[in-house]
């Protein structure tokens, strides 16, 4: 199976603009990149990414500048299936969680992300194109619902957990053991009672 | 199996306060619980209830005031193994999910909550007694490791996402489709844009 990571080579982790500066919120991203590329090749694929720049990384990268539906779905509109699109800040990802992506024999396989995203899906329907954006998820299903196309939906609290936020650098520093997870504690982060549960903060 | 299900019958639900009165909070969180007692009779298992006062359920109920951990722990120090603690407040629970606790032949099973606490757990381990505060995940975590206990971690989703404040409710809308997430939709709760993605708005 093909599995596209796309990647924000220009302005990653906006979002974290309030506890992390641009250099850092670079060097963060990347670090999350590397476990995802890391889990996508122990579950037994070959991820490629597909980045809005140049990007060094150990996987082949195709660059287009589009946004990243456009981005995706010019792949998607070429190649063969079943392919799947993985998000790139999914450090948290298990092999085993990702494994699933290409296991049922459906149109559609959709993980979701906190807040009705679609953090990670694969498919084997020809026409499936990707519309990223707030509600994603209730998008896509209702595209196979449209079609009478077969879905099923993924469990994985592994895979809903985007990185994309303040709050959610503490269920990185709770669950995570690899590249992104280690780059937080390096640079101060630590895990604090906070107002849901533990939060992540730095001095 | 035993399926102990904790449910505050006094104050239920404090930190829905700024979208719920206490009448509403009271509602919703019998409506959650219905949800989960359905799910995990569903899942082959007969929940009780351990409720701070009496409450009137289609489930046996016991009544114990203390606090959660030490009311938990009563049952614990008792029961046969294996036991099953589910939180009352987990109406995206499906049975499939709760299933998975009874599965592993392990000491111990843990579903984490988003900030890092045990949303859901299994044990048949005599001496294992829960402490719930933030971070618990980690502090049940850390009691296996102590005792070279065997640990079994579930990624579910389905499990992790307690609602618990009012951030949590456009999750129960997004995915739900039970008794806890008709209440919402009947009070007049919707979806809109949110700062994370969608979230849960009424007029």
């Amino acid at each position: 199976m093909r599995v596209l990571v796309p990647f924000d080579a220009r302005e990653p982790k906006t979002r974290l603009d309030p506890v992390l500066d641009p250099d850092e919120r670079a060097a963060f991203a990347r670090a999350m990149l590397a476990d995802v590329l890391d889990a996508v090749r122990t579950a037994g694929h070959a991820p490629e990414v597909l980045a809005t720049a140049p990007v060094d990384v150990d996987a082949p990268v195709t660059v287009d500048e589009r946004p990243l539906s456009p981005a995706v779905n010019g792949v998607l509109s070429t190649c063969d299936r079943p392919v799947a699109v993985v998000a790139a800040d999914l450090p948290l990802a298990t092999p085993a969680a990702l494994a699933e992506l290409a296991e049922p024999d459906a149109d559609l396989v959709l993980a979701p992300g906190l807040g009705g995203g679609t953090n990670a899906l694969s498919t084997r329907h020809p026409a499936f194109r990707v519309d990223y954006h707030d509600g994603s998820y209730r998008a896509h299903r209702a595209w196979a619902a449209d079609r009478d196309a077969t879905l099923v939906t993924l469990d994985s609290f592994r895979l809903a957990v985007d990185i994309d936020e303040p709050a959610d650098l503490a269920e990185l520093l709770i669950h995570g053991d690899g590249r992104g997870a280690a780059w937080l504690q390096e640079v101060g982060f630590e895990l604090v009672a906070g107002e849901r549960g533990l939060a992540a903060r730095r001095d």
